[in-house]
């Protein structure tokens, strides 16, 4: 059986690499269907590569060659990828992909035309790397009605947030450490502001709750804000900052879906989440708390969750996987002013006392945080649930006060 | 499409109790099957419970009835379990099975009938309880060559361990309040000893490795001799004890599988693993680490496993899994005193400095922990990795000090 891969990157050698490196046991696993990669199309030249004769430039001679029946696509971005995809699906070829933004995008479309031509479309590798997470979801917890899923989604921001909270580096400096190193890219937006992250969440939002979630609807709040005194207030209280990419099902059917900073308790399975690992929550009915951690990204474990669907498309050509993943609909989810929960606060006062008494006087009962080497006139608390609208009425009501600082409590 | 479970018990009434509550959400997800419940098997009888009238004594009723096309077996133990289910397959039904027990002793043979009926033999729930772990490493792992697993796998002990290390509870003490939570037992052997947590481990080592580990190959030790002083050393040291189940291939294709008590380290994923959850560490070669964490027991998790299985029954009843899964040959297991590893000891000596100063002389470098009230005469240590074969004979030669405790210590 021939495969070709699209996008001779990270993932795509990686890809090209692990199905050479493991061939015997992925044919085993694959019920002895061989696979032999046929094509790579790729732009660039790779002079020397053990697969350089592999490489072509031009996308219609995998669209056209019947004997290709899987296509790796590993380009990323959602052009051409996009067109590549759909005309591969429209071949009766079935798709694997890395590609979140593909998924998030275009994912439900994607689904219906795999479907209609009796060919797979699968995308392990897009959520959590090579993490098992869509077909636990998908399957595995199949019998449970998922409540909540949440989960620490993005390796380059989750290293910078650990520097931050073991060696207490600035934002500024952890990043350029994650540069340096290769976690991020150079411009950081897609991570630090918490896109990626954000994709991701839409895709888990869909597998467990049926619909699509676009993610211009989701309310994204990245790190870049996060300052070390706010590292230190969160360890006061019991606990680290975390980038939480969370999706809720609410009682009226609409989901509540946000990416921000939050505080996270120290006992949580998600506060020893260090470094690029990435760990995802599951709350269902009838399992409860289920967490699945690992490397999110990175070549080899990103490539082993790509051809472990490609061994799933050899064992089931014929078959389309049902996720039951329906489009989104306008008021699906609902306004992140409208979702709910405890905040920490960080503000700066020339008269604390007055500060104080105000804050107690909006937001009803209040806990104090401290630090070492505070500055004249800062101070921290938590407050009771609030909603987001109310919260941010009640702090543009608080006069006199220089507000550095707002950030969400979670309860996993 | 008919199912029939077998033993009415906690999980088997939480099986029923799933397949009714979540009945649209389970009916969509099995591609439109409707799963109707035909028979409960029990020699009890339960007046006034809603499924009465389907509750039935006479196994021929199953095997006999064509309709029936999926067996639940939440009965547990060896017999009649193994018989029942092997006239369940050779009639040509689905059997899904949370019965450690029966798939560690009989899970090859059970698995080659399921082929040769051309029918599924499913187990998800045998092992971690709702956590997804069987079909993870089977499907979603399956591009990886797995070195090594390890876990948490017994919910009983590591509550009374959590009980010991965050209350100072005795073992006795915790063990009794674990049997007053009905987490244990009255006769806790099964659970202490390591029996439960040995089944599992066996089940996983076939699922990563491909043969069949057989309990009665394994080096079982349990937590009855862990005395509060090495969890305090435990705790200087930097870490807990926890009751780890490991397989491990070996580079001449053997396999070293072992449970007993282990040091972990606190920034370990499995360390803060507490209570009757559980946690399954895969190391593959791609992925590196992964961890999957939840209930590992109990009514409704472990339901959520079955339904699971049985709605992968529903999808796909023409077909066989295909696990990999080959019998186990004499020496395929390791004897446990070639394994090799840093080990803690703790021991008693009328001359402490003589003591010590021999175990420098038969350990090599050692490495000295304290606690706060250790009695005269009382140290503990740390060794670098030996063999279990040196350790034993190197603490045969110890003379003049009495060996209170040995544990090994991981390196996850």
């Amino acid at each position: 059986m021939y495969v070709a891969i699209m996008g001779y990157g990270v993932v795509g050698s990686g890809v090209a690499t692990l199905l050479k490196k493991n061939y015997e046991h992925i044919v085993k696993k694959s019920m002895q269907n061989e696979l032999e990669l046929k094509y790579i199309l790729d732009r660039r030249t790779f002079p020397g590569d053990p697969y350089e004769h592999l490489l072509i430039s031009d996308f219609t001679k995998i669209v056209e060659d019947d004997e290709v029946k899987i296509v790796v696509e590993t380009m990323g971005g959602l052009h051409p990828a996009y067109e590549y995809v759909l005309a591969c699906l429209k071949a009766g070829k079935s798709v694997v992909t890395s590609n979140k933004e593909l998924v998030a995008v275009k994912g439900f479309e994607l689904l219906q035309v795999a479907d209609e031509y009796n060919v797979n479309f699968l995308f392990e590798a897009s959520v959590g790397g090579g993490i098992p997470i869509i077909r636990p979801i998908s399957q595995c917890l199949a019998a449970n009605d998922i409540d909540e899923i949440a989960g620490i989604l993005n390796g380059t921001t989750n290293f910078i947030l650990t520097k931050m909270i073991t060696d207490g580096m600035t934002f500024d400096e952890a990043l350029l450490l994650a540069q340096k190193n290769g976690y991020a890219e150079r411009d950081p937006s897609a991570d630090v502001d918490g896109f990626d992250a954000c994709r991701k969440i839409c895709i888990l939002a869909a597998l467990c709750f049926g619909k699509h979630v676009y993610p211009d609807s989701v309310y994204t709040e990245g790190i870049r804000k996060i300052a070390l005194a706010d590292v230190d207030y969160a360890r006061s209280w019991g606990g680290v900052i975390k980038l939480i990419a969370r999706a809720k099902k609410l009682e009226d059917g609409r989901v509540s879906v946000m990416v921000s900073p939050a505080f996270v308790q120290n006992h949580s399975q998600l506060a020893s989440v260090d470094d690029v690992f990435n760990a995802i929550l599951v709350r269902g009915d009838a399992i409860g708390d289920v967490v699945f951690y690992g490397k999110g990204a990175g070549k080899m474990p990103t490539a082993s969750a790509v051809v472990a669907d490609v061994i799933d498309c050899a064992k089931h050509m014929e078959r389309k996987k049902f996720f039951g993943w329906q489009d989104g609909e306008a008021d699906y989810v609902a306004s992140y002013l409208e979702s709910t929960g405890s905040v920490y606060i960080r503000a700066i006062a020339d008269d604390v006392a007055a500060a104080i008494a105000k804050a107690t006087a909006l937001f009803g009962e209040i806990k104090l945080l401290s630090r070492d080497g505070a500055p004249e006139g800062e101070f921290a608390f938590t407050t009771a649930p609030v909603s987001e609208k109310e919260l941010s009425e009640k702090l543009e009501g608080w006069n006199g006060v220089s507000v550095e600082s707002v950030i969400r409590i979670t309860d996993y």
